[in-house]
């Protein structure tokens, strides 16, 4: 057993102040717990004077990483910049250096994964990414030792904690994506520029690195389909309801005949599936297990101390390691390698809200393109508007997308149709 | 790396034919994740001849579980019979045979832990228990790694998917506990001596499991307060839908002031809490966390699948273990001594319902013995019933218990009160 095991926090924002002031507040339980002390011995930012909601001690603060990085007695570097450039650079740097690294760092992780993670397990160092999905969520860790027995057919979840919050105020007041996007913003809620989180990209980059471990298999980020919920009014929102759904923001991770469909998206899913009830900025992820069948993490998603408390627990893993001299001990799982199928695989029911002149058979010409191209109607709400327009809103049968897409193509150029709302997948 | 490890499995019913399953189906899979082959080299029972769902090779059945015990190349036990004896000693007897020890017994665990375990950690031996609570359900691993930075202020969920299965029907279908049981024995869903689980006596172990990880502290089985669900009765459900609520048995174990507050009992919670919908045989589980705040876990509590894989999960973990040279990495973290409360320290809502004769007064003098204990009341419904009888339904602010169980103890030996027909507790 180590006495002291040393860690450098590089980023000394949200989640590296949470992490650090996890690690001094509980300091003596986790020496209990691991055999030796674990301590902030550098943190590093380029701004090391804006006051912190904690205090270190004097010589902890640097603005130079190299001094974490070339540290001899520092066994832990934990990431929290985020980005690919140039946290990736320093990770690898700490690797090459001899330390273990805890990240928090998605978009890194989904990007870079595939050449890090078989560094780190070359080189016997652990990496540890548990914070990067689902704020404090033990999600990584369940998955890759809890359920290692199990064939993962499926992982589906609210994984973006910022239009999770969107689409809670929209459904509950009545707004549109536009009505409450800067006050989420006023609120910290939502970035300055919230492309990422809204346009999916932040739940891509989660949901892959969930399904690269699920199925074991790297996931191509590139090649995840990700559409954001900017488009989503406050007319979708009353339809959904009325029909007995909620609009969310899934990211959906699906092991089809061994191949792989990763997507993200909104989705209609019934009012009554759990994951409907998962509000606010929470997180809610969903795993189908051959064994286990379905079990859901539930927790918050975001937030210093949450990420800080996913941060802290590799930390901890990795303490153990250390001291059982079983460093690398779960490395990198993906020993297969599938295919990443495209869209063309979907197959569910759809939303689809169409705009149209007000006059006779324009129904029986929408109904006509959709039966053309074997998409079945369950239900179809219709509705007069001013202005000689009618709203006609269709829930489809299970339908093949391409199929969906075709017909949707050809509403969009019928003479009767104005516009094409929305059109939104549904999952049951 | 081992090429292969042996496992031995004690007990081949319902959650060793489930782990065996596995085992099976996935070693390729495992092997990839592991490096080792893990072998199922011998499967003990007294019956060994009644078909199982699996095959298994010749030779691989015994009736005598020292061809286990006494078999050097065995490395894993895998003990599924359930019951503190005999499973006690011979899990006792695997680990001082040099074993390592995987079980789903909480029974034992709750009762025996505070001897198993240490025995475990000193002869530096894995004994993990993952299956022991929650089925499938990922959570003995998550608290003692994931979320090891937090201290744990309460652990509260549906821990016993029988009772959850007999009180979903009831809400559902406005029946009485006497009215559901015979089905749910008749489905498997609860056995012919249903004692176990309708008592709490189940729940009890679990959520002692859960709090002694949690808290750090050994919690006294035998100190555990339980309640079950047989004086649960259809009137109930009504009431509960009526105010708002759904019944359900609630494991709870409290952190108050650093001591421990562990209890089993029937409980209103609002139908929109997250554990309101958890339905059927399904366990939820919530953990409230000093840095994580509120985590969910969600899933089948029982089954052969489902606890086959926490089963597996454990296996693989020690297989792990065994070719890194970190066995025993994680043993019992159980290095406080907290005192037990008793349930005079429970401070909650009530739900008091009570038949009175129909008379003038009768509201009075019952809220007045409220009153003299310092129970408030925020609700009461008053309902005529025939032979001049009225029933009285109360809801209590947050109380006291000790004053609580005063105020219905008055009621009760109030010349015009029949009957306390039933006293259940709030959380909100």
């Amino acid at each position: 057993m180590k006495n002291t095991i040393n860690v450098g926090v590089i980023g000394f924002g949200v989640v590296g102040a949470g992490a650090v002031e996890i690690l001094q507040a509980n300091s003596y339980s986790i020496k209990q717990k691991v055999g030796s002390t674990l301590r902030v011995k550098k943190i590093a930012d380029l701004d090391i004077t804006t006051p912190r909601p904690i205090s270190v001690e004097d010589g902890v603060l640097t603005t130079n990483v190299d001094d974490i990085i070339n540290d001899p007695d520092i066994d832990i570097v934990v990431e929290t910049i985020g980005g690919v450039k140039p946290a990736g650079s320093f990770i690898r740097r700490a690797l090459e250096a001899g330390k273990h690294v805890v990240t928090a760092n998605k978009e890194l992780i989904a990007k870079e994964g595939k050449t890090l993670l078989p560094l780190a397990a070359e080189l016997k160092r652990d990496l540890m990414f548990e914070a990067s999905v689902g704020g404090g969520i033990p999600i990584i860790r369940p998955l890759k030792a809890c359920l290692a027995g199990n064939n993962i057919a499926e992982i589906k979840g609210i994984v973006n904690g910022t239009t999770n919050y969107i689409l809670t105020r929209m459904a509950a007041e009545g707004l549109s994506y536009s009505d409450v996007l800067p006050d989420a913003q006023a609120k910290g809620y939502a970035e300055a520029d919230p492309t990422a989180d809204v346009e999916g990209y932040d739940a891509a980059y989660k949901i892959s690195i969930l399904a690269s471990i699920g199925f074991t298999s790297r996931v191509d980020v590139a090649k995840v389909f990700s559409e954001g919920i900017t488009k989503i009014t406050s007319e979708d929102m009353r339809y959904a309801a009325e029909l007995g759904y909620v609009i969310k923001l899934l990211a959906i991770a699906q092991n089809i005949d061994g191949a792989m469909l990763v997507r993200v998206h909104p989705t209609f899913i019934p009012k009554h599936h759990p994951l409907a009830s998962v509000d606010d900025v929470f997180n809610g992820i969903y795993v189908n297990g051959s064994a286990v069948g379905e079990v859901m993490f539930y927790g918050r998603g975001a937030g210093s101390m949450a990420a800080g408390s996913a941060v802290v627990g590799d930390v901890i893993d990795i303490a153990r390691n250390i001291n059982f001299g079983a460093t690398s001990r779960i490395s990198c799982t993906c020993y297969e390698t599938r295919e990443m199928l495209s869209m063309d695989r979907v197959r569910c029911k759809n939303y689809i809200r169409v705009r149209t002149e007000d006059k006779p058979k324009v129904l029986a010409s929408i109904a006509t393109a959709f039966g053309d191209n074997d998409v079945s109607i369950e239900s179809v709400i219709q509705k007069v508007l001013p202005n000689e327009t009618a709203e006609v809103v269709w829930l489809t049968h299970e339908a093949d997308e391409p199929n969906t897409r075709r017909a949707v193509e050809l509403i969009r150029a019928l003479p009767v149709v104005k516009e094409v709302s929305n059109w939104i997948r549904v999952e049951e």
